[in-house]
């Protein structure tokens, strides 16, 4: 039996709220419906934080005594624990495997400069800009006719479903998915699950709760 | 037995040979000396190359009846093919399994971008340029003293440092390590093994050969 603690910070402000990446975990939790609990590190990102995330970001899974950073790796491990997540035989987990990749080297790499660039107001004309909206652009024009022809990515839903998914989210947060709408198709059947709903509250209401400890 | 093709292009012009991504499946093939046959695809991404990689890029690896695209996905894969890329057991795989996801979704994310600018001409001074050489930055600041503490990233040297070995080379080609002189040791660490050098060799002569056949 897996003996699971996620770790997040425990206050962000408003505007990442939602958005936190351990939401990954708790909706691949709830998809799967492992027993866990929920712990917050605050935001100095001391020596005990950099010891179980080295970059000083969260979150990190802490599965007996194994201690996992990067969403995609501990998505990973927990698609071993559940074939609600990932199927275990060889070719399914191969599938799997390259679609979480493509989620995060394919498409959150050009993603997560534009979603920034584009909240920090910097969504301007400038060649640096142009890139990142052009790098951007092209991943959507190839993603779009494959997620067009399936429901999920792998066969079921899985793991790289969660994350493709909740990177797709961010990019349609800031209006980026307008030519996409396959992408956004996909973003809206993916986050009308249970599991994300529950995981996205509980979200919002462990960020909530650390305000009136503050207040 | 394993009977493993790589794909990479066929031809690319001078500036990216070296550097494309097949080297790191190259690379881990060699550490591993598993057999192995390259073949080239036309650089027009028709629909079967879109089969075998959606977004139109290269490598792809077949092992057998498995098509796989991504470069971190088919390390993994080969890791589990060799103990020289990465141990059997549980708690080696996971460490290996985290380093791999750091290297692409936290190093790679934010040094891709920045190489490309650079690379471009548009390192200048742009609040987008800003952002990207920054979030550079942070991950090199993070990134160095964990280098400074250890030969290799799990233990002993696995997939996970040939990825994180490539993302920070390109960054080194461009100047950008600097100020990181832990990471740029641990580059010259992980590029004076024999395997790379093999690696390297096969790539420009695989590119090379297609210059003769073109003219």
């Amino acid at each position: 039996m897996a003996d699971l603690t996620l770790t997040t910070f425990e206050w962000v402000p408003e505007p990442p709220r939602g958005f936190v990446r351990d939401l990954r975990v708790r909706w691949a939790l709830e998809e799967a419906a492992l027993p866990y609990r929920v712990v917050g590190v605050p935001g100095d990102r001391g020596p005990e934080h950099l010891a179980h995330q080295p970059f000083g970001q969260v979150p990190w899974l802490i599965d007996g005594d194994l201690s996992i950073f990067e969403s995609g790796a501990i998505l990973l491990h927990l698609g071993e624990l559940s074939a609600k997540l990932m199927p275990s035989d060889p070719r399914g987990r191969s599938e799997v495997t390259k679609w979480v990749f493509a989620a995060l080297n394919s498409v959150e790499m050009a993603s997560l400069p534009w979603t920034m660039l584009k909240f920090m107001g910097h969504a301007n004309d400038t060649p640096a800009w142009k890139f990142v909206d052009d790098f951007l652009k092209i991943r959507l024009k190839h993603l779009e006719p494959v997620l067009a022809k399936r429901e999920w990515l792998a066969g079921s839903f899985c793991v790289a479903d969660i994350l493709m998914s909740d990177v797709l989210r961010v990019v349609d947060s800031q209006g980026g998915l307008a030519h996409s709408p396959a992408c956004r198709d996909y973003v809206a059947r993916a986050t009308s699950r249970p599991a994300f709903a529950k995981a996205h509250a509980d979200q919002l209401a462990h960020f909530a709760a650390a305000d009136k400890a503050r207040s």
